[in-house]
């Protein structure tokens, strides 16, 4: 058969993820590629708990048709969770729950993205943000990011030159560096979006993920109507119930409302209902201290693996919260050779060449660290010395 | 704050769906306006059961991220209901998990058109379609739609002539017209198909809910490789849970699977779980059986009532399953006056008009008469009696 299928089809880069998850799960691989939460922080007994509340109390509600915004005691929470944690002034009205927040990135490039458009991003950003994107068939501008988050020298000639729709970052604990903007970043870019009409798509997926449990100010709190934010509960309770949201000024929310309406209707009410019920009935915060406890300890255990084992072979980020960090490789050894060498010797790590929209990403490495316990970790680490060596390093 | 949205975004047609939504909840109302199933036969002690077993076996796999493709033993469940029921020959791996058919239509519709290229559908046809499509910017081409399904000799026509990526119908119970394909239109549309490019994409979101119990010969085995299908357990499981498949040609699973993952990486799995295991724990033929004798007799005293008390006032289709049916309008009587009319009589119908890709639907509104029960739709008749006759119907 000869398909008629639409040119966007073929803008769609080679896909990673599925890859990676399928490699994950080889029996015997140590993975560092993935970007799960450790399976056994998950609080199955407390969602048990109030999944059985949910049906006993509203189980036909629960499972009926709902509205497309979410579940409105599930939005108040959230939005009374940012103005608290992060003195925002978030409103219910300007929260809609999605499928994860994977789908805020399809929605978001939707509105706003005619073919040939712009759309900025950190280089190197979010690999499935790239996915996302692409179907829409941007033109892609990236700006470079460091130690202190992306190069504002860059962002603002971006925002003059390009003027893109929206400019799409993670200044918390950034997949795939782990790298968090500093203040005086997140407060220039505010500066910088003033006036303009981009506006800056902040990703907070593992803002919650602080080692330090001290809330960073959001870019949001800066650039106030040229900001949105999407966050997620897959990093601190369950990514399998796919429920995570954006927050977002009311004329972005309307357009987003069409297009979430047009996209599945609404997400599942069962799991808003049953996600509502844990956060009523438990204690979050002890919670999120547990799950960055252990996560903070990984990351601890792999940087000394990185300082000790490695030295001078591959240098490293240094994360202060979340479930990533990026090594770079010494000249001469490919990000793709590395990733086949060691796989032959049972660990994965992913090449940073998906995360680059343009080219990039053959000298450096994404190591997670979330999902490993330390044992794994220190083993793990030794294959991949095995596997630098056999490549001559 | 001056956004720059995609023009996509003005494309959108104005949305009833969240309307009748919010009209349907309104207290005091009877609506025949929604889509919904009775709450009444919702199984939540069944499904609850399901939840329980799925926490206590398999909780923390059901709360961890998983495969874009979809829970295979729900895959593998579908696949041999298609087979045993429907003589069809399908297998596991061409059939995928959505967030409820309505993802499909937005997917479906993202893989195959670009700006400016045809969609086929009949008319009238689903206004869930028509919005999805929409944000993709196509030219709709619509065929007509009469007791016997489509209009073949323009459906041919507009195969030869604009040679669309895809046509988009519902043979079974058609939504918003109660309408079911004739066996004869169902092979000619086969015929037609033949040889094409074209893909008969057949959204059987109600081909369970037959009064007679009686499996229809869907498109799909006359069609071949020129047919898709989409399949929900909202119609005879629970909407709220959001759980949707498509079954296609392993061409077009592959694009769709990039669509998917770029989307939202995968649906709910923790309801993938539980519907999977209610579906091993339950004898679904037997609660189908339930449903459409409960709807069968539904829709028995709505027809009565419109031979009855409407006689030659208005004309109806006559459904042989689903939720729905057409009637028409006498001359003169607009279906939005009589929408605000029946509104202010406390009773909730839908105009015609969102069903049409282009213009239409002055003259007819949709009936729902699963939602309701008998003393309900008494009621609610009469008060739309009472609505035409201050009309001087």
């Amino acid at each position: 058969m000869n398909y008629q299928f639409a040119a966007r089809m073929s803008n769609m880069p080679e896909s990673f993820i599925e890859r990676l998850f399928s490699l994950s799960s080889k029996p015997g691989v140590i993975s560092f590629a993935g970007g799960l939460p450790s399976a056994d922080l998950l609080d199955v007994e407390g969602l048990k708990s109030a999944a059985v509340s949910v049906f006993e109390d509203e189980g036909s509600e629960a499972l009926q048709y709902t509205t497309t915004d979410g579940y409105l005691p599930l939005r108040e929470y959230i939005a009374d969770r940012y103005n608290k944690r992060l003195g925002l002034n978030a409103g219910s009205d300007e929260i809609r729950i999605v499928n994860g927040s994977q789908q805020c990135l399809d929605l978001v490039a939707k509105i706003f993205t005619d073919p040939g458009d712009c759309i900025g991003m950190e280089r190197p950003g979010y690999l499935g943000a790239i996915e996302a994107f692409s179907l829409y068939e941007p033109e892609f501008a990236t700006v470079g990011l460091s130690d202190d988050g992306i190069d504002t020298v860059e962002f603002e000639d971006l925002v003059c030159k390009k003027n893109p729709a929206f400019f799409y970052g993670i200044p918390n604990f950034q997949n795939p560096s782990g790298r968090t903007y500093s203040q005086e970043t997140r407060k220039k870019i505010g500066e910088i979006l003033e006036g303009s009409s981009t506006v800056f798509y902040e990703d907070d997926a593992f803002g919650e993920l602080a080692f330090d449990r001290k809330p960073r100010i959001p870019v949001k709190a800066f650039a106030g109507e040229n900001g949105i934010m999407s966050g997620s509960f897959s990093k601190i309770i369950a990514p399998g119930m796919r429920i995570g949201w954006i927050y977002a000024p009311a004329e972005i929310i309307s357009q987003f409302d069409s297009a979430k309406q047009a996209a599945d209707l609404h997400s599942n009410f069962l799991c808003q209902k049953i996600m509502a019920r844990y956060l009523w009935d438990n204690d979050l915060d002890s919670h999120i201290r547990k799950i960055t406890s252990v996560y903070s300890a990984r990351c601890r255990v792999m940087l000394d693996i990185m300082d000790d084992l490695f030295m001078d072979r591959l240098t490293h980020t240094n994360p202060e919260g979340g479930m990533f960090m990026l090594a770079g490789l010494p000249a001469g050894i490919s990000s793709l050779t590395l990733f086949e060498r060691a796989l032959a010797e049972n660990v994965a790590v992913l090449p940073g060449v998906p995360f680059y929209a343009g080219s990039g990403g053959l000298d450096n490495i994404r190591f997670n660290f979330s999902n490993a316990d330390e044992e794994m970790i220190k083993t793990g680490m030794e294959r991949l010395d095995a596997a630098l060596r056999s490549l001559g390093v």
